[in-house]
């Protein structure tokens, strides 16, 4: 890990020491105290990386608590890992500190970063800490394995396969909904309870690791849902040139989201384009499909079937409960 | 590489197609078309991993050209790698941008990164794009590889050991200077090119790869000198368990340098520990020295031998022509 010290040791130095040296227990670290990390892939296994940032008044709110940034940043990167099959090594860090950032800030991120770095098997492997003028930044670089050559991709969709999602598909983008406009939860005649349900998937992304290797074993393609399941599927079938229908109605949904929907129909394009969901979408042979449902049963992951892969390139179909196809105005969240 | 997009293509999508794709020959790449990349290390390497991030205002300025910010951001990582003695592999990028910056800014972009990625044979593998609330900041995780267990470390040195360091020294700090200070070249009396030489360094590092399998081969601890000579001897020495004496008249200078010490001589304080050298500076068995030198001088690198390393741990000692030991009041730049 790359640090800056004067005399004594600056405030970088400390802060690595301090913060970050105790999460530190693979090999390959090396303690921090180097500017590189070596990594190896089991043998007759492939190394998968993947990047991801989150910042600060983007991905988050500045008050967001300091352990949930930290478990978000490290989450968004096992959620990648896990829609690819692939088992977790480690992961580098860059942090960027806005000046007088409190040493309190800074030990609970480390401690949300040790809890998921232990949760999920994923070391810290080093990184580099800069300051900011503004804001904070944190840049995730994750690794995982897989056997060699069989890294789940988004092509690989075939026409007749099924299409599955986990989890629930929604909560997050309406919790950010929620966490943007006070008041919004009164509106839509939520309680508190599901207020708060929504909010948390939106800051606490619930990665699917846990059946990464089912996916591996089972999808023909898969990707993370993280920009809004409409977009999503549509980069799936662009990348395996197919299409999709999806049954709306069939879309798994919370409680908390059911009961939103009941009040404001409309917030269906948010549930189906608005991103931060973090479960995976993947398309399945049939024959497949029940030992993948009851297998990932198993491991407290609900799978379900949404629709299937249809032979030519095109859009994602969104069919709603009249066989009618959903316009949707934006298929996915855009930074840009 | 992850993108977001809507129904036609979001600006992020259109983004990675236009600009990035072009750069990708990386087959573990996967033309930038999946959430992930996977990469092998040749057989009987190990994998050396090192990340760097550098941000608008902090590590460049704002109106630094967008192809030399590319640049600088690839250099400095490669920079760690030629220090560990590591081939580059290839790289992830983090891009995050501001709201409304030009199509024309990121082409430049693009294209500083894509001349120094075939320069240095080190392909974009993948990466993220963001949007941030202001400035650019550029994250980038470089992959290289090393025979197993050859990883050169800051750990190493050996009481007897000769310091090395590439290049020259300072040049960087004081190019940042005149870029800090307009009229400042003017004080200091140095002419035009010798400001361009040295602003120019500090916008441009000239990672020593063609040196890296040299390092690897030689040196018995090496790291690059990014935040300051003294200080970076400092991290190699406690690192080592050793101390070094460094002789300040041996410090390698660039004439532009020397004309500005000879101007205003208390600025050998931030020659020594301003930082932006990237330079490598290494312990070299006294045996091994002549061979590197020559062998060094072949690819075009300067190799210059400045102190020794010394039983017991300590600080470096930095000792003038007098033999009197130069009281530094800051050994390296702090972010913190």
């Amino acid at each position: 890990m790359r640090s800056k010290n004067q005399r004594t040791g600056s405030g970088e130095d400390r802060l690595i020491a301090r913060y970050f040296k105790p999460l530190v227990d693979h090999p390959g670290a090396l303690g921090l105290e180097d500017d590189a990390a070596f990594i190896r892939a089991p043998p007759g296994r492939d190394l998968v990386i993947t990047t991801d940032a989150v910042l600060s008044s983007v991905h988050f709110f500045a008050d967001d608590p300091a352990h949930e940034i930290a478990r978000k940043a490290l989450r968004v990167n096992l959620s990648d890992l896990a829609a690819k099959g692939a088992r977790p090594l480690g992961f580098l860090l860059t942090l960027g500190l806005p000046k007088g950032i409190s040493q309190r800030w800074i030990a609970a991120f480390a401690r949300g970063l040790q809890a998921d770095a232990n949760a999920f098997g994923c070391p810290l492997l080093g990184g580099d800490t800069v300051r900011t003028l503004g804001g904070v930044v944190v840049s995730i670089t994750a690794f995982g394995s897989v056997p060699r050559g069989t890294m789940v991709r988004r092509r690989g969709a075939r026409p007749g396969d099924l299409v599955i999602v986990t989890g629930t598909i929604g909560d997050g983008a309406l919790g950010l909904e929620l966490r943007r406009k006070p008041g919004l939860g009164r509106q839509w005649r939520i309680t508190r309870r599901q207020h708060c349900e929504l909010v948390t998937r939106y800051r606490l992304p619930q990665p699917r690791s846990a059946i990464a290797e089912l996916v591996r074993t089972h999808a023909s393609a898969a990707m993370d849902v993280s920009d809004g399941l409409a977009g999503d599927l549509a980069k799936l079938c662009r990348a395996s040139g197919v299409s999709v229908s999806v049954d709306v109605a069939r879309v798994p949904l919370s409680k908390a989201a059911r009961a939103v929907l009941a009040k404001v129909p409309e917030l269906m394009q948010t549930v189906l384009s608005g991103g931060d969901d973090y479960e995976i979408v993947a398309s399945v042979p049939r024959a497949k499909l029940q030992r993948l449902r009851r297998l990932a049963a198993a491991k407290k992951v609900v799978v379900s079937e949404i629709g299937v892969v249809i032979a030519g390139k095109g859009e994602p179909r969104f069919i709603d409960r009249k066989g009618n196809a959903i316009a949707l105005t934006q298929l996915s969240f855009s930074h840009f």
